[in-house]
């Protein structure tokens, strides 16, 4: 029987990675130690993924270890931080040898993309339950704050919103119209592999063209209001300008608006920056090769309001997701 | 109903305490910030706590604050590091307010006692699981690693040992002979609420007393073999000097020698010194008000070598903890 020591030995423990500046000790010790590079803050975010409730039972372990590590990356990306390194502490019913070598490539290969790795973290037996804690480096007064966007910053979107719903709203069943294969596929990658916008919020903030930044993964209304409540300001937002996903934009208007302004699961970046920015904004966006859609405008005056392409007010019943009431 | 937002700021955002140097931004945006102290190293360590797996279901609430950030700090004290602050990663059946009250007070006593706090985390909704990731500074080149053990180091115990795993043995039934009501209290509570050796481990990494060290979770023999291995040496480990708990000094010779050899859930530090720093260690585990023990010696001959009083080998049934195979 696979012991705990050799899980992560034979798993994930990967010698000549692990110590690479700015990570001075990796797996194997009491702690891991890291070495900041001088004059950097560390940020740092803390993810938890629970079986049935993030992820269905018997969910495809390379994919699970993806997500995993990409929704603690998003969070990097919204503070527009560079990623360093992370821990991992995981509860498993048993150690299964496929399981654990589907999730620790699937991990590895958004780990290696990233160019970061993992410097320790614990594993026990237990309800499958998936801890992930990441470290990033960002130079002081530079990181993207939630409490920062202004009165007249436009409101930005990274990539598109809505198709990661739309596939868990089909695997569920709650679809009048099911999605047909090819659709299912495209949208269900939405949902499954993310890709966090780590290079767009290193830009953002690394320049100082954003204002304030959100990770989209409760849905847009909700995280937007996040950066409302803190900011002490309001916001209109065009719900007909938002960026659909591909599948999404092919359904009709009432889904693609409910999944687009209240999907969950985007993993894009909802930032505010000056009007005065806008043409470097679409610039550095492109640079890095992300499409970037101007969706609203912070006011002073507290609310979120909703508007259609003509800007008529638009009454949505939608709310952000919430683990404890939902 | 409580909500997951009313939940962590009812119950663990304390705003007046959250940006203490180094924390440079607490609980409330996408990620928290540390702004290291200039020259200083991180050091980080993750633990994963699992009903039923590393406490009871129905365990007291305030002690179980306070054994999920006492078993992390132990990971900070085996490295000498500083403690600076934690993140929570919780996941709850469901949002009970008696249970919230309890846990946070446990935790927050704790962390008070070492004037760290809480910067960060996530809650969500599942089998009850609790991970804290704790991080500490430690100059470089001062951390007390596993490997750095050498043949002549005297081997010492910090505290007593056995007695959380006799508190564990009562409640479960195990001990021919069980306690009374005195004695219970007495061993639960090195069971439950177990004392991190922060001060001990900062005084012996900072003075360059100490070579290797690590934390006793696991049990002794388990624990002490990971710096064996790691240092590629041996050792004699004289079993009668052990210092055993209180209450389990009081029991026959077998039970005392097994559960202070291989109990578990000591969280108390063994480490390796020099034989020309005895009376160094002596004076500096004084000065902090923690007894120490030399309970062995490191040998450059492989493999671990338990004698009696006497010097007479001994053979003891025992293995460390390991979460996959027991």
């Amino acid at each position: 029987m696979l012991s705990e020591f050799d899980l992560i030995k034979e798993y994930f423990q990967r010698p000549r990675h692990a110590a690479a500046p700015p990570v001075a000790l990796g797996i194997g010790d009491d702690c891991a130690l890291l070495a900041p590079t001088p004059g950097m803050q560390t940020a740092i975010s803390s993810d938890m993924l629970v079986e049935g409730r993030h992820f269905f039972a018997g969910a495809d372990a390379l994919k699970l270890g993806h997500k995993s590590l990409a929704v603690n990356l998003s969070d990097l990306a919204a503070m527009g931080a560079r990623p360093v390194g992370f821990t991992l502490a995981l509860a498993l019913p048993a150690a299964e040898r496929d399981w654990l070598q589907g999730f620790s490539q699937g991990l590895f290969a958004l780990a290696d993309a990233f160019n970061i790795e993992l410097i320790g973290g614990d594993t026990t037996r237990g309800p499958l339950n998936i801890c992930i804690t990441v470290f990033g480096e960002v130079a002081p007064g530079r990181a993207l704050r939630r409490g920062a966007a202004l009165a007249g910053d436009d409101i930005w979107i990274s990539g598109t919103l809505g198709d990661a719903r739309l596939a868990l709203a089909d695997l569920r069943g709650e679809l009048a119209q099911p999605l047909d294969a090819a659709s299912q596929r495209s949208a269900a990658a939405r949902l499954h592999t993310p890709v966090p916008r780590v290079e767009l919020g290193m830009l953002l903030a690394g320049q100082g063209i954003a204002h304030a930044a959100i990770d989209i993964s409760d849905g847009l209304i909700g995280d937007l209001g996040h950066i409302l409540k803190l900011s002490h300001v309001g916001a209109t937002l065009d719900v007909d300008a938002l960026p659909a996903g591909d599948i999404l934009a092919t359904r009709d208007t009432a889904l693609r608006r409910a999944y687009s302004a209240a999907g969950g699961d985007d993993y894009e970046l909802c930032f505010t920056a000056p009007a005065s920015a806008r043409e470097a904004v679409l610039a550095l966006a492109g640079s890095v090769a992300t499409p970037v859609t101007r969706v609203g405008r912070i006011e002073a005056q507290a609310g979120l309001r909703l508007v259609d392409a003509g800007g008529a007010p638009l009454e949505l019943q939608l709310a952000g997701f919430d683990h404890f009431t939902s």
